[in-house]
């Protein structure tokens, strides 16, 4: 690939195997959940790795910590990449960090070259991607945005158990405070449309398109936004056996209506990235002899059209008619979240596949169903995502796998963008 | 009705009020479980009741107490009533309770009539008719029917929440012994056929149909008996946002389909005596986020005929098999019991039905959907039950409920039921 130098599998793995040691769960999968130990650990050895590669290194008042490499002309606004690397319980030691170690490793293959660029190009670790800790995801990209204040640092608070100081429960703010950042000063972090000239994101897919059709890239077109919503059914708790089948108001058979309807909704749907899953249940009083006298799940909705949300929401609302009418339960529902799909920027998306083309890679184009901190960084910046495969498309597990092979295909790939798009002046 | 004098209600309301106390979740309901301080402070106080309406108390190995009424030949064999005094977690004050003071209360207006009686009449807690403490209930009346052993009290263990004593498991047999019983001789309580003459429970109904009927009297036709099944299903744990609906293997949609046809099932078959319920589900990983891999779920089958749910273990058989294909799951079905229905004798069923009809009470003759120690008692003795109202059909709940004047409308019933078969000689 012209003259910078291919990136090395064998540091790329070598970095990657280092961060994964740094885990409060040794054994039973990765846990590094924001502002632990085993995570204030991880960010000292990035820390230190983009020093040891020549990156200028800054924290922000919400924890982003960025690796500078300059270019010729730092005036221009920068090229940005990265990702994360804190964790969901027991996680792989995939998520997030292979845009960390694989945007560190691109930043040092370009800085070798020794071929001149002109924009800065940051390696970015952006602050708490997944929700582990506060219930809210992407803490860092989302202040970025100027979509996270003080105020609302202070209301976001732990149940205190990944506390190391105490047991009690801490706010996002109090945690700020204690490790000497200026948690008041959230808000100047907000970056506007401008300031950035480019941002590419590396991450594993996380689902197993790639792998069924052979392929080790994808190019990311739109990342599905969240629809989240709750649902809550009440019927009557009685004695199993003593109610006849005629008599029963049963929460939990209503449920199970609404989530195999639910799934029809989403197969039936034209767009393939359209998928609605029911993840978590509560069944009360959850007694074998018990009829269910009430139920709560969660509705995961996702979609890289937003059309087709509402659609959905749509056919939800009569269905949850219907089912209330006809089996005399009570159902009610909540919108916790309902986010507009964010497209990936045509020129950086034609930039990859160019590349792609240029170095004879097959790639799929395709919409990106997990969120990632490119949905808040799109809100400021045009923005692209190159995906890596997963191993069976397991995520967010101990067994999630991507070879290292291809994740330093994909950092090729990503040093060339981000080399191309810093001499965009 | 005759010369036996009407049940007292104030009495039943004291008695049953005072029983209420001895509660070791007051404000949440009644939780009273076997053997723990508060079970036990509740036998003590039956005792002393027994005591003082002239009964002869005595207890036996498994902790069954019995108060007895001598009558003017206790050569013959006895008549039995009886019912339970221990509780599911944070319950209502009228399951089980109901058919122990209420025998009380019978037994004294027998004696306090004055009439002979030929017969001993016994009053009997049965010991530990819920499963809440091992996991396995009716131990009392399944002893006297020869079906719990020294060794089966040695592998029913607690899981040591209960115990008093320190915080270890602790198995049957452990607590009969520090409690004083002779754990080795349980085998020796068993009863055979021929040895009780004919026994009576009054219970709580414990489901709706007299309240819908408007009827205050159940006469109990057969005890549904428990088919009790647990289903495992396992899918393939992916990223919800990541993996599109046909690459899907989701446990929970082949559950909610299970559940639906299931329910379907019972709704279909002839007697309106069979249900199928699902109260117990588990969602593994349980994430908002993540396509459920796995769910395990409880089935509670109850019917009066055995046919029916046979038939029914047919047709799950091969719901099983379609379902495990069609959407590429594994699905594991046992069965952890599988009863036949325990009819009531006729003849008892006829001697109530006659006191109903000469003292013009309108009663239900019907199928108990709930299992009781009659069912246990039925391997020996010939059995008959009469039912209360359930306010709303609530139970095993705080909110369960039934009018004191019901309760001693079927003391009345049971009084001159029993009555009748102590003279039968």
């Amino acid at each position: 690939m012209n003259q910078i130098r291919q990136a090395s599998i064998k540091r790329i793995k070598k970095d990657l195997e280092a961060l994964g040691k740094y885990n409060s769960t040794p054994g039973q999968g990765i846990t590094r959940v924001l502002f632990t130990e085993a995570e204030l650990q991880g960010r000292a050895f990035i820390k230190e790795r983009m020093r040891e590669n020549g990156l200028e290194v800054r924290e922000d008042e919400i924890g982003n910590i960025f690796g500078r490499l300059s270019g010729e002309n730092s005036d221009l606004s920068p090229v940005w990449t990265g990702s994360h690397i804190d964790t969901v319980l027991n996680a792989g030691m995939f998520d997030g960090t292979v845009g960390v170690i694989g945007g560190m490793e691109a930043l040092r293959i370009i800085g070798e070259s020794g071929l001149k660029h002109q924009r800065d190009i940051a390696v970015i670790v952006y602050t708490s991607e997944e929700p582990t800790r506060f219930g809210l995801g992407c803490l860092g990209s989302r202040a970025l945005a100027g979509e996270l204040t003080a105020e609302d640092a202070r209301r976001l608070t732990d149940s205190g158990s990944f506390s190391s100081t105490d047991e009690r429960e801490s706010s996002l703010y109090d945690v700020l405070e204690r490790l000497g950042h200026d948690a008041s000063q959230i808000s100047n972090i907000k970056r506007n449309p401008g300031d950035v000239h480019g941002a590419v994101e590396l991450h594993i897919e996380q689902g197993a398109v790639l792998e069924h059709l052979g392929m080790k890239i994808g190019v990311v077109s739109t990342i599905s936004a969240p629809t989240d919503i709750k649902i809550k059914i009440q019927g009557t708790q009685e004695h199993a056996g003593a109610t006849p089948m005629h008599l029963r108001k049963d929460a939990l058979s209503a449920a199970a209506e609404l989530i195999l309807q639910l799934e029809n909704f989403a197969r039936s749907a034209e767009s393939k990235s359209t998928v609605v899953t029911v993840g978590k249940v509560a069944v009360f009083p959850g007694a074998t002899n018990v009829i269910p006298g009430e139920v709560n799940f969660t509705i995961d909705m996702r979609s890289a059209v937003m059309a087709e949300k509402k659609e959905i929401l749509r056919k939800l609302d009569s269905l949850v008619e219907s089912v209330s009418a006809i089996r005399r339960v009570k159902i009610t529902k909540e919108i916790t979240a309902h986010d507009a799909p964010a497209d990936a920027d045509p020129h950086i998306v034609s930039l990859i596949e160019n590349i792609c083309q240029e170095n004879k890679v097959a790639y799929n184009k395709m919409v990106s169903g997990a969120y990632h901190d490119s949905m808040f960084i799109s809100k400021f910046a045009p923005f692209g995502m190159i995906f890596v495969p997963s191993r069976k498309g397991i995520s967010h597990h101990m067994d999630e796998w991507t070879d290292f092979e291809d994740i330093a295909l994909g950092t090729d790939l990503l040093a060339h963008t981000l080399f191309q798009l810093s001499n965009e002046v």
